[in-house]
């Protein structure tokens, strides 16, 4: 299978010039789905794969022939290879256990995990699944960046999942890994940023608490989001019952952004997130 | 703006030839939407009309001629008049309320009511919008049919909308009436068809009760299903407070519906419908 | 009915104490609820009217006569009148008509609408009704505060309800009305404080949006929390199709929050409210 | 800490009557809430172990000589020792994995699996955790109820949970193990009972699907239910993926269950569940 996402200017026409290229080399369309934003035309195709191109590279080279393609932006993916994934934990696992037990499910298209790291030592539930562990402390520790980046390059996988991972990251560090990052905060952003959310979320009395799944960009907590849901609090639940409420929908926000990264269906444009279904 | 609804035998390149015959005539595509449900496809398109057409009959005529036309189902409606809804309604007027106020405000894309007709007297309401009511007994009345035919015939809407109307209309009248019939029924369907849902929704213990709209069909409450949603029951909740809670859900669940029919994006095909965003 | 709500500092035996109070004047307990937040000890009892006291103030006096009284809070509550609310609305009365139906089909315990009041004119929805209307322009006319206090000193609500009404109220009024204002804000707070919420959760795109409804004190839109949900946000909906299923959230938050309010399960304690199932 | 859940014929003074006993032992309660559902009371009460009983046999002995226990039932649970659990499971292991990550991270209570037995090998899962596994065919093995029975009885678990286990329990087996069994059906329960709901959730068009735990009893599916959710299905959805979705409400609902089996917050009474907070 192979699919694009595709944005440029609206006009009359596009969905036509796609579709008709896409007919002229015979490829079958299994899904299309399209989006107008603010005058920006969002389009994902997925087809079988009939050897009309190759590589990516030589889709892209016919693909700028076309009219259309002036003013946009492409992402091309061919589903021929398992996509990779390095994750970072801290004290808390149950986002990572998540993760882990969909990607053995088969639940998270083909992704495979390459590497866990770690401030906190889990290596016993790397363990388990034969992953490498590389428990890096962060505390009186002032390389663990250096540390850090050393093993991403040896691994280079195509995404980073953050599964709880309470250190914020260096404007260098993002810069440097060479791939999104994808974060989960245990809150329904833009409301409590930072490292104390359910406390603020208790202290200020709101009714639902969230989770919220985003790619990381260096200013925290405002990457374009990919996926939110929220959970209801009772009156007399503590903020214990919060935290431990809150890992259920943080566990799961995680999970299907995640999904959403490895299905090609999270475009970046302006600091916003397009989700197609 | 014009939209069509159309489904048909899944092959490549349906996606091209429909784009490609409505580029060929100029139309700007506003919205696209396609789903494949076992191999079976269906296409929602939206444009901008621009003369092309005068008359949906002028558009078939052309729509024909497309080899994607053979063995396919066309809807097509010009948004150019408004669409006319009759309602029925029983005891409980608060689907009925909330149909009217989202009329009001002009939340149902264009639709006006044409009458009211109920076997309870709700005259009061009907008066304060100026809409003609019909008070038609059910009981010790065995002509009630042909009474309600009688109105519908004159009024001629383009729907009927149940809005909590308690009676099982026959299947002489289904066919009489010319006109989709959208049903709000007060439960999770398939669950607790009838006329107590809430009474053994109670008896059964579940924890969460639904609304389901659908269009009628002669079989009782299984026609296609249009939108459906729950509410959570809680423990020491009495059958009373069950009936309360649901009637939030029914009247936002027939309110959905309706829009969803008003958009034509409600398509039915083997007994289910398939929704459109 | 008569219900209390109290809260006072925790310790073993309140429940004891005050069961055994109303168990000592012959009263059937209908509903009895509690929590614990924070060393606070929060209850909730009803009972069956039975002529033990015949006013709050003789239970009042009797009351605090008991060892539990020392340090808390007392809120009670015969439901033997119906109790009043005057309503404020701008330009949209979506929220409006939906607590005008609910009242209409006794949907808010006993409430009843003492006053419509606008700064557009909306007469026409509140003469279907019976309810005198007030027109008072906010623009152009600098002494619109004092204009509306004169409305609400001349009906004497027991609450004020502001559904989607558009302007700021100054400290001086909120100390002038006498009773609690309830206020439906577009926004799942703290998220999106202030005029253009729906603008704002565009921008960020977030993937749920929500609706408060809280308690107005003179901080804008920094109230005791009383009910807030949310709904879905899909890519490709516009700001003004957010607004447009943002209305469904604000009206059915708003009609709940006052719900709680007239039966007096809304406690505020230390900048939250403390809600009663 | 100790808990009670007691249900009774509803009638003034219960509440200070139980109260009053706790307080009478100096019993400090932490959690009470009560119920009246058709005129039966139902309360639970949690308050710190203060030695004032030693045994639940001692608190039953006290408690038999309150006039409030005449038609009652008593549940008495002492939080000091770890409740034990036998996981069932058959080709899908979502939901036990789900499970024992939760107990892992010590968020159901304070269960430990006692064992897993399974009539398909998921050995490697159960020694990832030092847990003993089972694997006992179902297919020509007509004695596998008498092995499962065997390994039941050598271990004596407080419940047993049905992962997905596909397999029909009889009536005999149900008798002879000894506890409650909790199962998690992959439907919105009285919908779709049997062994392919997804299928015909699809068939019927539903809007919205969902999961249901609930005690067994000898008739399948009708139990006494516990938790229930659902998720929405857009059109488009196959078949595999409403399973896939379904994987994660039914992981939830199943682990919910169990909590509030752990927490001994699911009373059953005359085929329903009360349920605590």
């Amino acid at each position: 299978m192979i699919c694009i996402t595709y944005h440029c200017p609206d006009r009359p026409g596009i969905v036509a010039e796609l579709s008709g290229f896409l007919a002229s080399h015979q490829c079958n369309i299994l899904a299309l789905e399209q989006h107008v934003e603010e005058d920006r035309f969002f389009i994902r195709i997925e087809w079988e794969e009939n050897g009309a191109w190759p590589t990516a590279e030589a889709f892209s080279a016919d693909f700028v022939k076309l009219p259309v393609s002036e003013g946009g932006v492409l992402d091309i993916h061919f589903f021929n290879r398992p996509q990779t994934l390095g994750l970072f934990v801290s004290r808390e696992p149950h986002a990572l256990l998540e993760v882990l037990n969909k990607i053995e499910l088969g639940e998270l298209v083909d992704a495979q995990v390459s590497f866990i790291l770690g401030n906190v030592d889990h290596s016993k539930i790397a363990e388990r699944l034969d992953i490498p562990f590389y428990f890096i402390p962060t505390k009186d520790n002032p390389d663990y960046e250096a540390q850090q980046l050393e093993v991403v390059t040896r691994y280079k996988p195509d995404f980073i999942g953050l599964a709880r991972y309470m250190k914020i990251l260096s404007a260098d560090f993002i810069d440097g890994v060479g791939c999104p990052i994808i974060n989960i905060h245990h809150s329904f952003l833009p409301s409590f940023v930072g490292a104390k959310p359910y406390e603020m979320a208790y202290e200020r009395g709101v009714k639902l608490m969230g989770a919220t799944s985003h790619f990381v960009i260096p200013e925290l907590d405002q990457g374009p989001i990919i996926e939110q849901d929220v959970s209801r609090i009772r009156s007399g639940y503590s903020v214990d019952k919060l935290k431990q409420i809150g890992r259920d929908t943080e566990k799961k926000v995680f999970a299907q952004a995640l999904k959403k990264v490895f299905e090609h269906k999270a475009v970046v444009y302006s600091g916003r997130t397009v989700i197609f279904e």
